[in-house]
């Protein structure tokens, strides 16, 4: 598919994308940045990239990068604009190819965008921006996993000055990762991300910090039973990448809380107020809502299985 | 442990009582009382209970209650306080001796407390207020579990008029049932339920709502990965039995609810305002919170499978 591919950041993504791409052979040569050296280095005696550092710069100096026809940004969302100046960098310097395609993983897009405007000075026709909605309970290069992205959602979010024939490559390699590649712009992605994962994580910290603040303090813990352990179960996420992303998609979180908010006052209303049908109908909508993403999930899990 | 025991209402957790009584041999005979007749007449068939019926009353004018030591509630809160009338009018018939141990099994304790009072008016020595903190997936009789309360926590809460020695039998009932026991005052036990179970429920219903009433409808799912989903499990659960929980755990949840709005106000303040310290102190703490929990959970579970 492609002959030379850079990975920048080889965390549990990126370190999936390039054994995706080893074990479906979907490039000839594949190059690799991490800020961990040591990450690098055994890379390169597993013999899974050509070659790679723990700079961009002083990689693409040694003048592999010439031919280089994919760039895949695979770390935090904050760190994303720094290598985009690395890269232009490197593109001025005839380092990389000036119309190598550019694509990144993170889970919030208007900044993204905002970043790439603010270091090119407009939106590269070959920027592609991509989210993979996958994950695993292990992090970093050593829990990667080739198969990460089989039958789970990869979104595109074109934006007004692509190229066309560049999202379609981008496409077609998340496609032969295994991914259901689906197309939304970058405000939409954010709101829907605000509210299935970011919103999620955030009533759940609440929730769990507030019972480990309570006078009875984690004694309290030992009378929770299975549904608080559902509900918390992504209290015990990175406080560093969440930190990140809620301040990353800060507007259209802010607008799912404020509806949230709306709800739950509600909620506590009709309690006080013993308004048996408006409880009675919030949750049978909750419980039906509930019951149709088991069997999309149902779904999902069998599709998994038999391709 | 008892001659004879009384259960009222084969739900999953009546059934298994029932089905952990006869598996312990812990009593020569099982009564029981279910609103649904055939579940009655098919435990009789099954002889795992000596005789039943769906009406108390129907039941005791045959005397087979006239030797009753202990009668186990298993019904939804809001319906304990009629049981509790027909048992006053049975022991004023004679039907029932007066000195006869009355338990329940509802999720909220301060409700039966006042139920009891305008029933009896008074706390009956004999009445112990018990609550098994277990559940499964499925509901009903034909979901029963003899071993469903082994080693997970059952809290007893005593009254100020509780005789020990009752209080004693049911926490040995249960024991022998497989369960822990923990003692806490009523008001304690509506508090933590409210913190560990009631507001999670509430929080889950409340996000649940809002993805199935935004204007994408339910396509919304579609994008919601593993951290939604556990989150929301627990949105499916029955409407009508979480609308009586918290209707009838009212103050407690209110009070747990306006703490959580405060707690959720700050950290939308933290971030509109960037304050990552506050944002990365709130997760940590909440990050630490639920790994202690995970270790207790674990704990738990070795405890389940060595014994």
């Amino acid at each position: 598919m492609f002959n030379n591919i850079l990975i920048i950041g080889l965390g549990l993504i990126g370190g999936s994308i390039l054994q995706g791409i080893i074990d479906n052979r979907l490039a000839d040569n594949l190059y690799a940045i991490d800020f961990d050296k040591s990450v690098i280095d055994n890379a390169i005696d597993d013999k899974l990239i050509t070659n790679g550092d723990n700079e961009l710069l002083t990689l693409a100096r040694t003048d592999v990068l010439k031919d280089c026809e994919c760039i895949i940004i695979a770390v935090p969302a904050f760190a994303v604009k720094n290598i985009l100046e690395q890269i232009k960098t490197a593109i001025s310097h005839k380092l990389l190819p000036s119309d190598v395609i550019i694509s990144d993983t993170a889970s919030t897009k208007g900044n993204i965008l905002k970043d790439a405007f603010a270091v090119f000075g407009k939106l590269p026709p070959n920027l592609v921006l991509a989210h993979p909605i996958a994950g695993a309970e292990k992090s970093g290069f050593m829990a990667r996993n080739g198969a990460l992205f089989k039958s789970h959602k990869l979104i595109i979010c074109p934006h007004d000055f692509n190229h066309q024939n560049t999202v379609d490559k981008i496409a077609t390699l998340w496609q032969a990762l295994g991914a259901s590649v689906d197309f939304m712009p970058a405000d939409k992605h954010d709101e829907v991300l605000a509210l299935t994962s970011h919103l999620p994580h955030l009533l759940s910290y609440a929730l769990t910090f507030q019972l480990a603040k309570d006078e009875e303090s984690l004694n309290i813990f030992r009378y929770a039973g299975g549904g608080f352990r559902d509900f918390s179960r992504i209290s015990a996420s990175s406080p560093i990448m969440w930190h990140d992303i809620f301040l990353a998609n800060k507007q259209a979180v802010l607008k799912g809380l404020d509806n949230y908010q709306t709800i739950l006052n509600q909620l506590k209303s009709a309690i006080e107020n013993d308004n048996s049908d408006d409880l009675l109908e919030t949750f049978e909508i909750a419980k039906n809502a509930r019951e149709h993403f088991g069997r999309l999930l149902v779904e999902k899990e069998k599709l998994k299985n038999s391709s």
